[in-house]
């Protein structure tokens, strides 16, 4: 019984026998909370942070809110990470909520992004938000803007690195890019921002790394580059954000980022800092590593059909709700996720079948020739990596069925 | 100045100087409907009925909501097609709506969906829609339903065709499908549909077709294969949906589908057709044939910026608006839609510019190195062929912008 290959299962949620999540099985689940639905796992995000503290002493530890902007989930977060890193003003707006909280930890919250409107620039100055000012037209704005009498901007200057996150999912800087300001052009920008609070830098060189090697390369390239951009300015960074880049394994042969020699590297690169980065706090973002494992789609087998001697496990859920698994957000090659019929986790496989989801298209396919033991109607398909640009990046009003409900547990 | 290839822009729109959309300039609509902005041509769409009409005399038109559910454009429709084909219990409410107007011309609703829920099915009794059977599993579950009292359902079987529609962009049918019965199957699923009222057969080969020989082979066959069921099951079927796949050209070097091509080959094969198909009305199903160039996807220009020698104008638009657009839904190799800047259309270029969205991610490019007139920043961008699979398609939540307006005019 050979189907294609499929990811790694998160270790969290590999035991053999019933998937639970949070104390309670996946079936439990859905019958409390409807099908399709989208568990999030407190423990797993806890033990990345609890991974992440021990790895990185004294790195502050920023969460990427578009990678899962669920309010339950931020305002969890924000007990527990340094900082926010938003995308836009409807994000500022679940930040500061999540942030109000008292017991948030979160001291810094930003907004990233090549197109941000004069509305949601003023909107950040407003609630105390850093803008990482990505363009000469946007410190231009920035500082128009600024002479309306209603005080400055704190800003930082996102720079387009000169070098690349080698291996990464998604290049972001190194090259021709639409985010950041080219290293060339970071002086005149700064110049630009005079007027205003300039707290640091925001250097993101790529996203979706497995590499350590190629990430502590290029956490120390930002340092070096941070430095010089400082030493020419003659200013002392409050801030500098190195980016995140931290990889999971979505697919089968990915292996986990080795965070302790990063951590390791990191300090060691640290420690060697150029005089102007002595008194300048780091930190790292992060989205996708926080909470990409802790996330499950759970969703139930509506039919079992054969056609042509294929079968297919027709499921109540799909790319309308994540859109990512089906292999159509950014991907060149299908690839399955790991995937599994929750009630048996481990089992023997009994046969091969491709788990669609439920819409009229040809996209709608959510595992491909996978061996699963037999699933019959009503049972749950599990599908992992969905914490992650799941939900929120998915297109929910496609043919016309009902959202997905979320669930935190644990 | 020579950017890559884009697509040809709708003829509608292709005329020298200001866009004009329904009379208004592309600038006036953005004006007083924000930015960003999809607008819906009813004169473009009213050409595409004509020209079916014509093409196609004595075959129902059925319009598939799937491309656009917006609820102007429904109404609109209701009063010109004969039948309204849906995917989910959503869109049977959208399009109950809309053909309770007293002016509809809807006669005919359906739906169609590998996983129809029994929530949905009941719900298509209720409204009198008929039910496009999809596979064993399901004609169990119709049977199982209909004996509560509550009447039988109206029912067509949705056949998985044993041929494909050549050349087409996304393969319905032909091999192992989720989507229809097997043609095998066709006798055990008609005989579970005993105490149904069956109307007849849905057979969809494909979509997104530009050959008028390809459609009129696979209408040949669907005919043929129709006839073959009906006589091994000794019904004559009051209706006969033919699917559709009629497709738009999108990228440089389509070309129109030939439709007065493929009405005189339908006319041919059903002026042939058996004798147990003379009494059956015959239905062509579309979708984006109707809408796709009737609809342009406006966006303002928040910036122009040089990285590395490289000119981006960055837009106000994005991905979570058009998904299509930036090549990520269903595209393996990412091409450009047609694009212009919308105050100057058929202006010689004056440089080459990468047109991105908004959203902070590398996937989000709308223009992929283009030659264009010079645009500033509040210029109005137009992407094309965005009436079909656009607003509806596209992950709305992500990056927690607000939501495109949208617009009918003409």
């Amino acid at each position: 019984m050979t189907g294609k290959p499929i990811g790694p299962i998160p270790p969290e949620f590999a035991a053999a026998g019933a998937l639970h999540l949070g104390g309670q099985t996946a079936d439990a689940l859905v019958e409390a909370h409807g099908s399709p639905l989208f568990v999030y796992d407190r423990g797993v995000m806890a033990a990345r942070i609890t991974r992440f503290r021990q790895a990185f002493a004294g790195i502050d530890l920023h969460y990427a809110i578009k990678a899962n902007p669920n309010a339950a989930l931020l305002g969890w977060m924000a007990e527990r990470v340094d900082g926010f890193d938003t995308a836009s003003a409807g994000e500022i707006q679940f930040a500061t909520e999540a942030a109000a909280h008292p017991r948030s930890s979160v001291r810094d919250i930003s907004i990233a992004g090549p197109g941000k409107s004069d509305d949601e620039l003023v909107e950040a100055r407003r609630r105390g938000v850093t803008v990482n000012v990505e363009s000469i037209g946007e410190a231009a704005r920035i500082d128009r803007l600024s002479r309306d009498g209603d005080g400055p901007f704190r800003v930082a200057v996102r720079v387009n690195p000169d070098f690349e996150l080698r291996g990464s999912g998604m290049r972001m800087g190194g090259g021709a890019r639409p985010f950041g300001v080219d290293v060339d052009q970071v002086p005149v920008v700064l110049n630009m921002l005079q007027r205003q609070q300039v707290r640091g830098f925001h250097i993101y060189a790529g996203s979706q790394s497995l590499d350590a090697e190629a990430i502590i390369d290029a956490q120390r390239r930002t340092i070096d580059l941070a430095a010089r951009l400082s030493d020419a300015a003659g200013i002392a960074p409050e801030l500098v954000n190195l980016g995140g880049g931290f990889g999971v394994p979505y697919f089968a042969g990915d292996t986990p980022l080795d965070i302790d020699a990063v951590g390791a590297g990191l300090a060691a690169s640290l420690a060697q800092r150029p005089a102007v980065l002595a008194d300048t706090r780091f930190a790292i973002e992060l989205g996708r590593w926080l909470v990409a494992e802790a996330g499950v789609y759970l969703t139930r087998v509506l039919d079992r059909k054969t056609s042509h001697g294929e079968l297919f496990l027709v499921t109540d859920g799909g790319l309308h709700h994540q859109l990512a698994a089906s292999g159509n957000f950014g991907t060149v090659v299908r690839r399955n996720y790991p995937i599994a019929v929750a009630a048996r986790i481990g089992a023997a496989p009994d046969e091969v079948a491709t788990v669609v989801g439920r819409l009229c298209t040809p996209l709608d396919r959510l595992g491909d020739r996978i061996a699963l033991p037999r699933a019959e109607v009503g049972d749950v398909i599990a599908i992992f990596l969905a914490g992650a640009y799941g939900r929120s990046a998915s297109p929910a009003a496609f043919l016309g069925h009902p959202a997905a409900a979320e669930v935190l547990v644990g």
